[in-house]
């Protein structure tokens, strides 16, 4: 790239012309290949701190693009340990079959409970699936005069909803705009602008073609764009109205579980798990002002999504989830709604080596066909592996709970 | 272990023996060495899915003990990228001095963002820090009679503190019970059990320790216990109680920036930042129904938990923050508190290779002295290197508004 | 109506009569007339609670219809104080110019405040007001199978929606049908209706409505209605659903406020009550996991919904507001957003006599014209008196905080 | 009181003065009894807007005090219809027996619907309650340097409670400082003092006792007090710290009914019940992001509330209610359990007339004995008129339901 690439110095030359402020921590690859850079980073911050980086300095990167795009003032790699569960049979609307699951993790027994849940899963003829809402949002805030001008810029979104279409799409060969809700506040308008954004998860996609419908608002009326986020997104930040309305996909798993096969598989009754998700799951949360009623959905979410390359800081929305179960029948009905899980397969993350290895397994790496199946697949298959995270933990509350009632009525 | 595993057979046998239904796929670490193991997986995997595992099989782990610990149905492992950023000068209750802060992520711009951040904080003097808050919560829910024996359980735990006390401490060298909350809803009362923990993050600590706490309650009262989390404590969940009480730690880190520091590094001012700080993030999250009153710390705390062997579905809990930004005497005072951050330096994913080694960065890992300062330290760490996201983000809105103002000053 | 009531017995021959189990005292009405049957029950409830009941006996109602379709078990009436602010200039979309405000309340000070509020409007050319939004809801939740069957519903009512209109309107005269959104949580699937329910307040417009439309559901699909009410309305429960997408109308209303003006008669200045709003109605209520970010509009909701014949219970979604104030060019710009103020100007209490009267006092009695306005007129005026009310707290706090502030100064 | 009283003009002669500007309309009460005060404003108000004030003018007020405590500008009241339901059979902490509840309300069908649940609880034995927390709140915010200075006042107030309760409890005879809970927000910090208030509601006295406790940290600390309220408190504003934690009284009120009478008298079947309280107000409820899980507990609240003299803006944190519903050997276990229920016995709007009388309708009025057993009393009576009204809709919802289930089988 420079003259100084072409040199390619040592690290420990790079490392001293930081020292002594010849060149900027952070402008190494201008002057060095990745590894090289690297490598001075890492002299560096053992020298100041005492740490000894040789663990993270043992990574497996062929291709500084894909670094670039995903890091900057790069070390190495934070490795974390993956294992998979399953094989596991879905049904669902964009996969099907019998799938090993992908997580990554370093939360001992995680793997153990979802695998049991799997395994119950499959004698029970396997989870359904399906993603009933999609859409990626950004809401820009605007200022206005007052509560006047407020209703006048509704009007005009309201009245130019295609003008506002075909700038945000003007940015995008794949993106969609599909709705612009208003909303006002005194003299601030949020406008959450909501996108299919096929296989991407879209943020960025969102953002751009937000940008651009921004400038068309702002030319045409008299509304001055504060900010492009607003937090009516919403983005990375627990909040109802994703937890209600949906970001991403919104995605149900289920699976109805005979009683014998709860009794000697997981050693409780339909009515003990019953009991307990309705005292723990939804009065509970009830109780404690939450937007997750449910167990631990986000373990299966934060190491699905770690493993697949995923936004590890869109685990907050992903924890927006309810499960319920019921007796039907005598068996169990058991579901988990995630409202707001945020999934691409193209993009971000999953270009990384091992991430793109892990949505091989799942067979949903990069577009889909039709586009947008790949990431409806990988949410699917997130909410199968929720469904058995939560399966087992219930399950081992009410064997528990059923050991202690037996001990009880033995008294 | 067994006879097999002195044998050590290759993991192709192991992977045949496996399809034979000879051996069960979760079992093999009892026939063979980890390595061996993690590869018939590999293998097995790979044939099902027509993946190629080579990137995820490409790890540094010394040690069994540390992955089995961490995880079970070992493969490899996922590679994160990590960047640190930096040096930046903390003033905290438990860690003061230059700091290099490890971020592992794969959203780019994600560290350049962070680290404009701290060179703003450096120009400034360096951020404040401190924890106000501290304890690790476990919330058993039991069943009564209904509300006439609540009534009574509640009176029971109030007149036996001492008691709970002592079982829950019986199981733990270093927990200290804090307090105990009851909840009352209909025939289920909630108990929320607060530790003191000091450097672990303590959930496993907690929960073990209200488990014996539950068996002296099942024993002395008519209350049964159904589930040892009954969803009020609240781990991994959006809660309002989390984001109100804390969890974990409670931290605070702020900052006063001169008025030519924002101008001149952040090109804008204080007051567009306060502005844009009021409309987005306290607004904009109010109309949001939201419990995170930020721009994206979730970010940082999911990058530095990631790098430091945090549980990265407790990144959940890390975005129940506030920010705030106001003009003092022309000035501007930034603030980040994170309510509910559960971080410890001890346990869990601190053990492995990579994590250990940015633990070492940033000097807390291990227990510290006193005991808790470690894991406090970090806590201060992270809510530092928030705040720096926060005004970077902040500030690159606010100079856009700067130049859209300027424009429209212009016409 | 029966033999009995034309021999119209006295109250106490009733009272026997329902002592001796003759009579049932709810069905008072079917043998005397209603003043008859009231004094029966106060004689009835007299004897039994040693109560005496001569003020609440002591009432105005010319008409028996108005009473019955009021209350059962009619005993007389509860006499609120009621009194008046204003006049206060109103520059709304529905309503224009000087309005006095009624309010029944028992609170002392209230209106005090409240019209100390509305003078400095006045001084400050008055407040303007908008509904930026309107709709009432009635969201009834039905089982399916799961959620195949669920995202089948889903298909249907988006395929259908023009059906599902013409039957829900097929009940009413002046209701619409504005829009149908659909939330799927496991087997249970919430189909939101929005009407457009013009000057009536709705609710029961809409329960009509949505009943007919939920037996053509039922008719056409698989689905089973649970409950004509699956609480997604969300009608007299905080609910994050109604703070930021609204039910009823979403009505802003705002005002400028010179600095001389706050100064001579707040005897504060913008900058303080801009800060106390942040630390306060922003930061604490946010700080407090809250639906509402405002100071006491449910004080200012209750007392003229109470005056103005409107739902009691209701004040419960009228208190989900925000409350603005920030400073502009050096004056004061304030601001309160109802998002869900439930409000009507026919139907219900509206018809009793002292209600009426007090709608006659803000002229939008019954319908308007055009059909809706005055129940919108109804709410720009709720919105001033709730921005009278605010204004004067937070000026109440700030000159407080002055004078303070100065003696600090002093020192 | 001044010499213009003396005189008495009559009310025409008082209009004059005021439109001539020689008097304002605040002022009346100091010229002239309250009676032609409020005849005065009614001419006024009527010559502006055009409406006619008979009604309002038909009112029982003996006693100017009563009503000077009340309100202002005094024109005369609104009258809502009451009326009673039971009499139903209660177990409760502080109060026992058959009990008439009155009812104010204009919604017709509430009371026929409470009084059918009063009559299903009676068959059932009566119902239970107990209050099982109790405290009113108030929460100033202070402005403070930093986090350092936060964390300094947050160990100031720790080591001197003793201190602020003497303070605080030096301005009243009867409340009592139960404790004081640091909150930080950045150079925020909020304390949220929590009283024992008796048989008051208790706002008035925690309002004053903070006040003198926020005088002494202001001398002893560098805190400098912003509002006197920073909303944590909460009042009148839905809020998840209510919700959790509580305000005023924490009551729940709760009834096993047998299945007979479930089928014969509510023409449904526990499990159905069961059902829908399931789908409704769990799931329906967590799905809409609220903090009510109950059918329409605000209704009776509200009534009540009305009634009884209380604070109807406070009908707001009575809604947050949780109502549950399970089959127990057979039979119907349902509890509602209100978790922030303001109730006093005494001050206020108690006083009154009318509400007065209400009041002795149950036996509460004035002070209990001992101290706060009357408003003890009265939390309970209103849980039992929630579980009353619950349990109607819930068992029309179910016998619909149950019709429906008949007419499917019998296809």
């Amino acid at each position: 790239m420079s003259d100084d690439a072409t040199d390619t110095p040592d690290a420990e030359t790079l490392a001293d012309r930081v020292r002594e402020g010849d060149l900027r921590f952070h402008e190494l690859e201008a002057h060095a290949d990745l590894d090289t850079a690297a490598e001075a980073r890492r002299l560096l911050v053992e020298a100041q701190s005492g740490a000894d980086l040789d663990a993270v300095g043992h990574y497996t990167f062929p291709d500084e693009d894909v670094v670039d795009s995903a890091i900057e003032n790069f070390v190495g790699t934070t490795q974390i340990p993956l294992g998979v569960v399953g094989p596991v049979s879905v049904d669902g609307g964009a996969v099907s079959g019998e799938q090993y699951l992908p997580l990554a993790t370093t939360e001992g027994a995680l793997l153990a409970s979802v695998n049991r849940g799997c395994s119950v899963l499959d004698r029970s003829g396997g989870a359904e699936a399906r993603v009933t809402k999609s859409g990626m949002t950004r809401a820009p805030v605007f200022r206005v005069g007052g509560v006047a001008e407020a209703e006048a810029l509704v009007g005009w979104v309201r009245d130019n909803e295609d003008a506002l279409a075909e700038a945000a799409e003007s940015t995008t060969s794949h993106g969609e705009l599909l709705d612009v809700t208003p909303y006002v506040v005194g003299d601030s308008v949020f406008l959450r602008f909501r996108y299919d954004t096929k296989d991407a998860m879209g943020m960025n996609m969102a953002t751009i073609a937000t940008s651009e419908a921004c400038d068309l608002i702002e030319a045409e009326t008299d509304a001055s764009l504060v900010a492009v986020s607003g937090n009516l997104c919403t983005d990375k930040k627990p909040a109802g109205i994703n937890a209600t309305e949906g970001r991403g996909r919104s995605v149900t798993a289920d699976v109805t579980i005979p009683r014998e096969v709860v009794e000697e598989r997981l050693h409780t009754t339909p009515e003990a798990i019953a009991e307990i998700n309705t005292r723990k799951n939804l009065v509970g949360s009830a109780k404690a002002a939450s937007l997750g009623f449910n167990a631990h959905v986000a373990n299966v979410v934060a190491a699905m999504f770690l493993a697949c390359g995923q936004d590890a800081a869109q685990v907050v929305e992903g924890a927006n989830a309810i499960t319920t179960a019921s007796v039907r029948d005598g068996d169990l009905y058991c579901s988990v709604s995630l409202a707001s899980l945020e999934v691409g397969t193209v993009g971000g993350g999953t270009k990384l080596p091992t991430q793109s290895e892990a949505l091989d397994v799942l067979g949903v790496r990069g577009g889909g066909d039709p586009a947008g199946s790949n990431a409806d697949a990988l949410a699917e298959l997130i909410a199968v592996g929720a469904l058995a995270g939560e399966l087992n933990l219930l399950a081992a509350l009410g064997s528990r709970h059923l050991s202690s009632a037996h001990a009880e009525h033995g008294r």
